[in-house]
């Protein structure tokens, strides 16, 4: 049996997605779950490597387990018992043997929460980058023009970290929005693919956009120089949420 | 100095409001970092004292200080470096020496979160209680038939906890609506004073109502028998907030 499987989960106390020795990750937790819940040994796969404190609203997993007998919509209650708090398991399915929850990924979105006010709010810590100095309504324009330069296929060298091996550097942004309710600022970008820490550097660069440390039109110079210092800080992970996963089959669905 | 300030907080690591020996607790917390901001001593009081694991979303405090030099409306961001992560001051203004933030209170309101699925939600543990079993459209008719039955002047008795001092269990329910949006169910209740474990209590009577094992009408028995044994189980405190505190002027404000 292979699962594909939805999982929601809490980045705080995770050292990120993938299996690492000593320390807690969510492909840790979740295979040993796994093995608990179907009594058997399990392959667990991921469609992304979230970093350290990075949540998830929708990531997917696939569960390989040959011989596996609990039908796929009975997973998620079976495997209640034995998740963690900050973890959850809530829709399963059935897929092919050469589905690859990785390599068949369409695109991707995340969505980025800042709390713009001066104040935390205690039931948001951890969960926003808690931004004291406010972005008025002219900062939040500005922010939406910058962000509609980041749209279209460009190379992201300049929105990479250090760190990773990637060699291919060229992706394609399909949407990415700028909304503000109350004191919440949610930046949400959609892609067919992203670069080591490439959300939270454009989120950064789009914040020192609104106070005025960049034009939007820079954003251009910025991709062209292809050159990490040219763009803006790195936003913290605290914000960032894996939000929705497309497949080829379910983007159809939804155009 | 009289400072009266609102807070907020996430019940779960707090023995509630009020000081205990050997024991974290808001007051406790609060005092310390009050010291600590405004450099001399300082006497916290709170408008009520929430139970362990209660959440509150603009709880009232008075902070006496003799001789303190902080503007209350500075006093939000001047506490910052003193608070918890769990903890945070958000309003401050002045207030004459003889208003009583506990006795001078005119009605509070507390919300009851109830999530209403299967599978937990990460996000919302130790913030909701997680009922798995399915309320249905006909289960909140229900509910709010019964929730009607409370709103009056009443004597509690039936829907107090053991463990309190009190000598007079009247109480007036001021209003109380039971609200579902998606898998969450919102019961608000608004009154002059709250017994022990009283929201609880009614919560999960409510409940009971819901699943049929009490009727609607058996409200008005149950507090007709003024006997805790007759009503129904205690909610757990982690679907619990205070959600608003009413001044006399502010009431007045409002209406």
């Amino acid at each position: 049996m292979k699962y594909l499987a939805k999982l929601r989960y809490v980045g705080c106390d995770f050292h990120g997605f993938q299996v690492q020795p000593n320390v807690r990750t969510v492909q840790g937790e979740l295979s040993v779950a796994m093995e608990q819940t179907l009594g058997i040994p399990c392959r667990v796969t991921g469609c992304s490597r979230t970093d350290a404190g990075v949540h998830a609203l929708a990531f997917c997993v696939t569960i390989e387990a040959d011989g596996a007998t609990v039908p796929p919509e009975k997973l998620p209650i079976a495997a209640l018992p034995y998740l963690p708090h900050d973890l959850s398991l809530y829709e399963a399915c059935e897929v092919s043997k050469d589905f690859h929850v990785r390599y068949d990924v369409h695109s991707k979105q995340y969505v980025y929460r800042i709390l713009n006010r001066k104040v935390p709010d205690p039931f948001l810590v951890g969960r926003v980058w808690h931004l004291p100095r406010r972005i008025d309504e002219e900062g939040l324009a500005r922010m939406r023009a910058a962000a509609e330069r980041f749209v279209g296929t460009h190379d992201f060298t300049s929105f990479m970290a250090e760190g990773t091996d990637v060699t291919d550097t060229v992706r394609t942004v399909l949407s990415m929005s700028v909304d503000a309710h109350g004191d919440q600022i949610d930046i949400r970008v959609r892609a067919d693919g992203f670069l080591y820490h490439m959300v939270r550097i454009m989120v950064g660069t789009l914040t020192e956009v609104a106070f005025g440390k960049f034009e939007p039109e820079d954003i251009g110079q910025m991709l062209d120089a292809k050159d990490r210092t040219r763009a803006g800080m790195t936003a913290p992970a605290d914000g960032l949420y894996l939000e929705q996963v497309f497949y080829p089959m379910e983007t159809e669905e939804k155009t």
